[in-house]
């Protein structure tokens, strides 16, 4: 169990990194919506590797096919079944893993959970799992646009180098830059140190930020299906993801109550915040101010360098060096995964609120 | 909807502030648990305002009443109903928030989505629901004890101050300090701070750390379902919790892989790491080291000060200061909360992974 | 597990038939609805035994408090948590039970799935469970009649005598007879058969028929989530069901297509069915077409007779004879159950379908 | 929403009639069982149509592929993704049924909820969605042997013929005769009468019965999650069913209490029903005795007659005569597809239970 997300528009995904295909079915996506192969490979090929110099050169061409719940261009009401198979894959370098969990990977805790597992590639645990989410996610960001939901992401940090403060209007050209920076001079700093750090047979972490525009108020729900908790186990759920903040996020334990709350005024009829320290979402139900999300990201554990491990087999304590072409920095190539998961979220709050109805998007 | 947690084992919570009672239904504990309504009191009593200088002075005796699912002293599989019914409480101070928001409350919020609410003291939204998740996590705790699971919680920090490196072994001093925090110096100066913000009728956050010791291996299921994504939403369904990691949370991002990966070794016949920067978890499933979990704790937004706010019933800017006695620091009586939602966590995912039978817990 | 019915409109019940209360929680209702415990009283109170000859003399007031959801009078969206207390009751003919199964009766289930159980007056198994079914299905039939939805419930056969065709507008009439019967003239001779066969120390079986008046169509979801699939497993829910056919039901078995097919034309707009085999629902999905249920009810197990048991501390063979004051015939009292289940599970396919809206009875 | 089935071992199809292809995801499956595409397909060859003069001559393939979930020959835990391509169909018949609704069948409730739909073949309440449903249950069945459980289902009954007492270990002679009926004479009239009703252009209906033999009691959940309740609606779900009946079913109506009440006695230190009018499950629970399921199916709608019908375009009556090649009586291809949902049920309450471990089918 565990591969379905979501109550009223819910993604299940299924398939593992060097198995026949990974693939994803979207329950609950209301009938007449426009959806074609094409808005879904868009965001596929967002996520695609061997995009630039800071990805993996591995060449992962990733075209979706839709199976179901599309007829004449148009959505269904039934399920949407999206399969992406598997082409060319060297399954060789993974041998060693069966008996040898690599430090950082899931490879033991399948193993101790499952006993039986496919282990190469990193299998059910690897990143190309995620490709069923965005392919989901492209499904929820079309139906959010109905009602003018946005949702951006950008990277916020790597290795150390922090984006200096970007307008919301000029967050859409971190996708022009190789690290989905907006701010030009920190990505080309984040870029040296990635590079760098590759050179070394190292890896380097991050913060992504995700900001979902025009979120109308009363999304999520008291007092566990908060939208804020459901997107904290959104973004949890995504693998090298260690951290989630919402608005002030951590800095909220250093400030005082006078300086957090978001003062409330008026604008043309509608209540607006001075501040957004509440990111979006007070007593977990969306105010109609953005939703703003972080995460960390760790680095990479796929690296090139000796490591201390243990062969399970002969119960001795041994060390691996991870082969093959892997990704120095994941930060970039996880900001739509980030996006896939925020709009996935927020549809399934769209629904579950009434703002969206879950039958068709034109109702009678 | 939302206010059940877990697949498995599931709590229902249900009541407001000032409404006749607040309550907990936890289905799926399985039969032949000692329980009694002793175990979940002394929990309670944790979390009951009026410890401390530090805390309100709202005298709240909150006595917890089983009405079902105990028979003869041990559980029997059917669901546990617990109630605990609001004695005393000053609704006049609340009738402004009819129309006037606090800001950093949920009363915009849930007018916008509910139209009629009951915001009398918070209604839905206070913290006073949290007794239920205590009454819970009562339960859970005494479950996960037959299977050797500790759920241990402290406050690292509280306006500034950061506690020292505390062993874990000696986490457990926490409880002796009016603040929970396990080193004693920074306690002092935590509580100090405290006392000055109430003073200027202000308030503070900070940050709680939760520890679960002797976690079995196989807790957890991807992708959705992770261990560590059913935690960070737990924990940020918590009123006050703006942010959650998990192991080495935010610092990740900074961190390379050579650095963050934890090596493992053989200790006795079991693979352990030796550092802990996963926090526990792996690809979503418990190793068996330490779980380990902080969350960002807002300051308390009921300040005495003035503050900007809407009449919406007039439509027009004014101001509001809300009255009556609050906690200048939620903190050390977020602990329980927190030990409550991690051990719920753990009971519902020690179940669906089979480590403890759903039906009964001496298995035939 | 087990004890929730419903996704988007929930129905949560607790409690033993011997033990402090019983009670039910309802999630998901929306907010704005009135509500007052006079309105559930009213349902109460025709599940209630002791109103005639043919139920048990047994005195049970159950009298119901709301805890929670419902401020000045009306729904707040929050769960709505409502409980019986048990006043009186006679534990002592039940201590037989704990090792001798009664036959017909959830004793041997109960022992062998939970080892430790309540088994006072069928403890969680007990028809008493069926007040919280009847408490929530008054907050549905509230709920239902927004949209002019009527769930009406009768005795269609007793012990082998069959009621005659009744039309619709006079199945209201069951109310008045002992037997909910709506035909008088068999009511007349149900009555005697009950009374008859509890002079014997036996019991009667018989079968229950609910309608819906007014259901709108779109309720119900493909594949497995059918209308009719949702009404069959709320049925069979109910302890003393043995059987539930939608329509036609068993009799389509002996049909031709040609006949049991209904016909549509045109009817002011809308499509109507020339007959009504289908029961309301074609595919799953309500049409608009009254929807018709029956179910089988077997005779009460609880008999004066002697029985064949074993004993099952002693492992061998033995006889029980289960005293105290039990229905003749559960039929009558088992039609507002019947009808419960039915809103209930409409109630909840409305909000599903987007025809009641989620948050509140009066969207903006 | 809808098209999932199970909570602890969950399918969830997928797919339309004239679309691409159906499919199947199953959720929960433990690791390590032994599974190829031989074992599916066979059990898909049940379903097909073409086997007999009285079954649809259509010709289907059906080939499955297993697309994830199974490494090196047994499964691993994760989801198991299976897909049937479509490969040969003529839509041209269905385009009248745009704006024609046939009697019967899902067409009108379809369109008035969804508005726009895949019409063609029956698109998403097609039977071929079943091959989905059998593709799981095989899946289930294999599981289920494990611990010794078997499925038999059987034609019972069909056009009013009704096959005589067939002793259990005699039901797989069903499978050697054209309508899955295990009493041979009784075949051969039902045979003739299919074939009489489709030389007039019409249809038949029928009963099917499916027993599980030596599933272990504990099964199922109180009070909603009865193992007959899931059951129940598990069965009602399969298109051209119109009632379910458990053990006595709708007889029970008129038995005495003393006649239903299966007796007690010890055989060999287990407990057995010296009768099974409860159909082997007594208070929702399993007993260990044999569950007993039977279940009305209606005459196919799909008739070559004649039928008045409305054009809904232009708003008027017209008649409708549908075309294409129609099995005249579904029953004893139904019969795999009630195997396949009482597998489903089973395999779902065993892991529930906690009688199948949900991690690895040979726990440690």
């Amino acid at each position: 169990m565990g591969s379905s997300f979501g109550r009223c528009f819910r993604l299940t995904t299924f398939g593992e990194s060097h198995g026949r295909a990974v693939g994803a079915v979207v329950e609950g996506c209301p009938a007449g919506l426009e959806l074609s192969e094409r808005d879904v490979q868009a965001e596929l090929d967002r996520r695609r590797p061997g995009q630039s110099a800071v990805t993996t050169r591995r060449a992962e061409e990733d075209r979706v096919e839709i199976l179901s719940g599309v007829f004449e261009g148009r959505t269904t009401g039934a399920p949407i079944a999206m399969v992406v198979y598997n082409r060319s894959f060297n399954s060789a370098p993974y041998e060693v893993v069966r008996r040898v969990p690599r430090p950082g990977h899931a490879d033991l805790s399948y193993r101790l959970k499952y006993g039986h597992w496919d282990y190469r590639g990193g299998g059910r645990a690897s990143g190309r799992e995620t490709i069923a989410r965005v392919a989901g996610g492209a499904v929820a960001k079309r139906l959010l646009s109905l009602i003018g939901v946005e949702v951006l992401g950008h990277t916020l940090e790597i290795a150390g180098v922090r984006a200096g403060r970007v307008e919301v209007e000029h967050l859409r050209r971190a996708e022009s830059t190789s690290v989905r920076c907006a701010d030009p001079e920190a990505a080309r700093l984040m870029e040296e140190r990635i590079l760098e750090a590759k050179s070394q047979g190292d890896s380097v972490g991050g913060v992504v930020e995700v900001v979902a525009l025009n979120v109308p108020p009363g999304l999520g729900e008291p007092v566990f299906d908060k939208l804020d908790a459901d997107i904290a186990k959104a973004m949890m759920s995504i693998g090298a993801v260690k951290g989630v903040e919402i608005g002030s996020g951590f800095a909220c334990a250093r400030m005082r109550g006078s300086e957090h709350n978001d003062a409330f005024y008026l604008d043309g009829g509608r209540v607006r915040c001075r501040s957004n320290n509440s990111g979006g979402v007070l007593g977990g139900i969306s105010t109609g101010m953005p939703i703003v999300v972080r995460v960390a990201v760790k680095p990479t554990p796929s690296i090139s360098r000796e490591q201390e491990s243990v062969d399970l087999e002969e119960m001795r304590g041994t060390s691996i060096r991870v082969e093959g072409m892997h990704d120095p920095c994941i930060v970039p190539r996880i900001v739509p995964v980030c996006e896939a998961m925020l709009a996935l979220t927020l549809a399934d709050h769209a629904i579950r609120a009434g703002v969206i109805n879950p039958c068709r998007v034109h109702p009678l």
